[in-house]
Order: structure tokens, then sequence, then C-alpha cells
């Protein structure tokens, strides 16, 4: 079935989703975002979405509406909107927010698509999965639907389970990123080129991904438990306070998990 | 030019260099394994490479001698190689030790691709950038010919670049992948399925690899300056020792990357 959607925010989330609901045959009605500009952008780009300047929503003829705003300006977009009837769902797309953020509607829900999106860069939503929640089996119905019509990979995701997911992302994405960014600056420091790097980093991903538990391909010093080496990278550490507090941390649990040291 | 060249070790380094060179014409003269078997596997992918059971070349027609052998058994092994005359070249292919390991030999060098490799796994050598480092301008010119006829990407790297570059590594790539196994753990643990994070973690390093720099693609709760999740998180990997230790040396580097902190 098609659904007339409204999108609250028109940031990289919302780029991305509208135009994959609108491929799917959902109508998209409204665009709302605090900044006009970046609403109308996006509704350029879709086939007939209002640009809409406030949060009254009481006049809408959509029955969907997807907040995709950023977790720190959630409540207080939330407290504005009125929707405009009680058949209306309105969900939003965070991964760390619970679903209770938006009690005082009869049909809510979340809609959490498990990706990193940026404007300037092609994504397959398609392959993105999303994780539904919602305060009802009717809602959960709906949601689900949408969701896959436009992606392969859809779970019901508890607030606990979502929860715990993020942790994970946060590990796999958020501070494997920083530490490219930290062999980056390591690198910079000798003025030598990052690009060095990439042959080796891309590989190293691609053997973790294939493989059935990353930790049965770890290599490296602290795997090896090569003490001689771990000593020399230390002491190359010493002026960099924080570089050294991580090599330190991840080398220790990289020690344990190869058995290489018995505590804990 | 070609070059007849000999393997000493016959793992994962020296099974696709030997393949690498032998496709650009360099002819394999002999492989030496303490475990024979694996010098026999690799012998038998290749032309006419003999297996040899000792470290005596002394009648050997080769004139490179590069040594393939873990790290720590490299001391032990280059005390008992006898090479055949003063021009043959002796260099080893690790990242870690100095040039300085090989001394007593005229030539010497290091042949050090930053790559990670596996048997079981496809290689293209030819985009694997090659660090090299001679005793001589003319072994120099000798490594670094053999390495441009197997790789686009051949750098004269001096010992502590080469350090560098493996303090580098071992952040982009070795604590990368603990990392993946971290998140993978810690989803274990609510029995979901490690595959649902693999679309964001793709997105993740494709973006990471383009951008300008890693730092400017950095997102999670710590670079939104989120305390509140961050605190959440924390709450959650409590009773994880290691895992907490390892969010909170990475969690207050992003932050004062990100300038939401002040001190350091």
């Amino acid at each position: 079935m098609q659904y007339s959607i409204s999108l609250i925010g028109a940031g990289n989330v919302a780029w991305h989703l509208a135009q994959a609901l609108e491929n799917a045959g959902h109508q998209i009605r409204e665009v709302y975002s605090r900044r006009v500009q970046q609403a109308e952008g996006l509704a350029n780009k879709l086939y007939d979405a209002q640009v809409v300047a406030t949060l009254d929503f009481s006049g809408s003829a959509a029955t969907v509406f997807l907040l995709c705003v950023p977790d720190d300006a959630l409540t207080a977009v939330v407290e504005q909107i009125i929707l405009p009837d009680n058949e209306a769902i309105l969900c939003h797309t965070s991964g760390t927010q619970p679903g209770e953020i938006l009690l005082g509607y009869p049909n809510t829900g979340v809609f959490y698509p498990l990706q990193t999106f940026s404007k300037s860069r092609r994504l397959d939503v398609s392959t993105t999965p999303f994780c539904i929640e919602a305060s009802n089996s009717q809602t959960e119905k709906i949601l689900v639907e949408i969701a896959q019509s436009i992606s392969q990979t859809v779970y019901l995701v508890s607030a606990q389970e979502r929860k715990v997911l993020h942790i994970g992302a946060v590990f796999a994405c958020n501070f494997t990123n920083h530490l490219l960014a930290i062999a980056k600056e390591i690198l910079d420091r000798e003025d030598l080129e990052f690009d060095l790097l990439k042959p080796l980093i891309k590989e190293t991903f691609e053997k973790a991904l294939t493989a059935p538990d990353p930790n049965l391909v770890q290599t490296g010093p602290a795997a090896r438990g090569d003490y001689q080496t771990l000593q020399s990278h230390l002491a190359y550490l010493q002026d960099q306070r924080n570089k050294k507090a991580i090599y330190e941390s991840v080398t220790e649990n990289i020690l344990q998990m190869a058995g290489k040291k018995k505590n804990e």
C-alpha cells in the first residue's frame, strides 16, 4: 500500500529517505525544517511536496509523520507538533531516543535506519537495515510495510536492542573512523601520505567483514604478544598522551582476547 | 631486468610475493621453510623453484634472498644463513625490524609490503605500497626495480618512517579490526546479528577513505558532545571493564578533537 507521508526535518536522513519513499510509490506531502532553505532544497527534489513553515499539521492529508531532526532538537520539536487526527502516526528516526519521547500521541513509533547518511554521497537505501518499534500493532504493521517497501532488511527491535545496536555502531563506526583519523595524524607528523595506508585499510575491512568473526583475523603486535614492538610504539607515543591512552586500552583488550594475558 | 630470487619463509607474505614476482618475469630459485610441507606447497605453485632444507645457500644461483619469516624468528634465521657470494642481496620484509638486523652482509635491505596477507584471499599486489630501504645505492636500485616490477607504488622509506607507518597501521588496521570484534561481542550478548551493522561499517569506511581527512566526517555522540548518550553507553558497559576503558579513552580523544573539551 502507498502512504502519504510528511517529513519533519530536511537534513541528511530526510534527504535519503524522501527519495527512497517516493521511488517506492509513497507520496511526500509536506517538508518542514527550521531552516526553510533546506526544506525548499529537499522539496525541489520531490514531485509535489509542499514546504511548510509551522509544525501545525492539523490540515494535513498525510497519515505518517516522520521526524528526521537531530536528537537534541527532538523533544522541543515534538512539543510543537499538532497532528491532523488521532489516526496519524508520528515516528522518529533516532537510534538513541526512546519511543516514549513521542508520548501524548496514540500511534507512535521508531523508524530507525542503521546507516550513516551524507547528502553528498549516493547510498543504496535498499541495503540499509531498518529497526522498527511501535506503540501498537496496527502502527507496527504500517511502519514495517513502509520500511519493507524501501529496504530488504527490516527488523522489529526493542528500545533495549536499539540501544545495544547503537553502542555496537559507536565502536564499529564512530570509533573506527576516529582511529583512521589518528592514523592520519600520526603519518602527517612525519610528512607521510595517508594514502600509503589505504590499500591496507581496505583489505583489513574486507577481511573483517567476510570472516565469521573479526576476532579470528586479528593481526598485529598485540595479537602476537610481541611486547618489544608494543613497548617501542608506546615510547614513540609518549608525548601524545591521548593516543597513548587509546593504544594502551585497545592493546590490553587484544592481549586478553588473544589469550596473551591471564587476568580478568 | 629479471632477477633470480630465493625465498626464506613460505608463509602468507612469501606466498603472495612469490607469485607476483614470477608473473613479473623473475625466477624463484629456492624456497626454504622450517616447515618443509609449507615450502613444498609454495614450490608446487611455482615454475621450477627448488625446496631446500638448509639455510646454506653457498651453491645457490640466486642473487636476491628475500626473508619472509615472522619477526620473532628473524634473528635466529639470519644467523644461520650462508649466502653464495658478496654480491648477493639479503633483505627482509618486516615492518618493524631495523635493517641492521641483517648486518654482517655487505648488501642488505628492507622490502616491506604495506599490506595484510592471507593465503586464502586473492590480493592485487600491484596496488600494495612497497617500502624500500637499503644499505647502499646499488642494492637500493635493485630492490626498487624489483618492487616496481610488481607494484605501482614504491617508496624509499627510512627505518624511522617505516616505524611510524607501522604505528599508523596498528591504529588504522589492527585496532579497527579489534573494534569490529568488540562490536560483534556487544551484539552477540543480546543475540543481535553482526550482519545488521555491516552496511553501516562499509559506508563508514568508504566515507573515511574518500574524505580529505577522516576527522572531517566524524559522527556519533562524542563528536556531537552528546553527554547524555555517552553516559548511558558507559552505564551499559559498566560490567565490561575493558570495553568501558576503550570507550572512555577513544571518546575522550574525539571530544577533544571535536573541540568539545578544552583541556590538553
